[in-house]
């Protein structure tokens, strides 16, 4: 038995997810799409694990998956014949065998996303599925200096979606970088885990605060009540991607 | 009356281009869907004028036109109508007055496009329509070295397409960069014109040189010769981008 270790690059805007989600029944996931596409070229039953969910239209950089396997087929076989069988909008960028007890999901120490917001009056054609568009003035010093409350270990329970509950909401956030070049501002975060919508909320309720709609202090207060309610507004997911998984 | 500009950013990927082309009829021109869209808004008939025409497939970073009209609405609302009214793979960046006698196309003086391969091993799933994937080693220093002998005033008459002639294939090749960063190959070319699929044929030509198929000296002679079977194939448009019109 084997253990193949998968890098992947996807544009999500055309799947339901990382896995089948009961909202979004008319798109695949792109868990199945791989899944199915290895089962073809490997004629054998293949459970891929993620390193976790992205949401509909979320993208990734370098999602991390693996599965078992009885073939013997040669990493880099695998990885042409992948990318010659799957759609062009997920791509294989890696194969390599891991020990067999690695778990992409349990055995990863840290993930981070990226979320790029477009801040100018008009929107952009050619990155229209990678940014979230924001067309009205944003303080960003402010929102780097509030963003600092988040860092460390805390009860996120005030950004996890209401709709999907983790047994515990308590994560430690190692990164929350903020950076503007040109018209595109960058939010970079780095946590041992991240809840449900987790990223999108947090970014949502910062441009809150950089437009003047939360007074300054309010990501403090928000963090500290654990209630979804008083946080700002999930922010699409078309400007979110999963850029690496460290182990 | 009033002659105003735009600066227009497109994805070309779903388009038969600029200007509508006989080989393409069952996809929309980028003129005609500004147009409708212009003449909904204004209630008039309009002709945009742009400084050239793209190829199927072929981007805008920043495409310039112009068109004459009796209207009196500020340029900023009507920037925001186009905006609210065009498809996301069109965006208007800046709308200004031009004076009367400016013509997009008669009073450029030059154009920069740029072309972007991917040279790595697999593709990418988030560029895939922005970049030509390019799998196989390339020698760019020697691509660099022989791109050298199209600079300046020639006859490129082995680059122009041959179903399409102009009635003069002189043209001023004022810049060709070819920089590598990452995996990523860029050639950036200034003109004070382009002819029909001149860019593509140039990078292909040079590629087919980097990876040895043409030896060193060749472009020299391809360039002499004013034959466009001795040059090489026409590369994909979706690598290809119009970044900056000089008036």
């Amino acid at each position: 038995m084997r253990n193949l270790l998968l890098e992947i690059e996807y544009d999500g805007t055309n799947y339901c997810g990382w896995q089948v989600q009961s909202r979004e029944k008319s798109k695949k996931s792109i868990q199945e799409t791989l899944e199915k596409t290895l089962q073809k070229i490997l004629q054998e039953k293949i459970k891929l694990i993620g390193s976790g969910r992205t949401d509909a239209g979320v993208h990734a950089l370098a999602q991390i998956a693996n599965f078992k396997t009885k073939s013997d087929i040669a990493a880099w076989k695998l990885q042409k014949a992948l990318n010659g069988n799957l759609p062009d909008d997920i791509v294989i960028k890696r194969i390599e065998e891991a020990p067999l007890d690695f778990h992409s999901r349990f055995s990863a120490k840290s993930k981070i996303y990226r979320y790029s917001v477009l801040n100018r009056s008009y929107p952009s054609a050619l990155l229209r599925y990678a940014i979230y568009f924001f067309p009205y003035p944003l303080n960003v010093k402010l929102m780097q200096k509030e963003a600092k409350v988040l860092l460390g270990k805390h009860d996120f329970k005030s950004f996890q979606a209401t709709q999907k509950k983790e047994n515990s909401s308590i994560r430690t956030l190692k990164k929350l970088d903020i950076s503007k070049k040109g018209d595109m501002l960058t939010f970079e975060l780095e946590a041992d885990g991240f809840l449900y919508n987790m990223v999108r909320n947090i970014v949502g309720t910062l441009i809150e605060i950089g437009r003047g709609r939360f007074p300054p202090g309010s990501l403090k207060k928000i963090l500290l009540a654990k209630n979804r309610k008083l946080a700002g507004p999930t922010i699409p997911a078309r400007g979110l991607c999963l850029v690496r998984v460290n182990y």
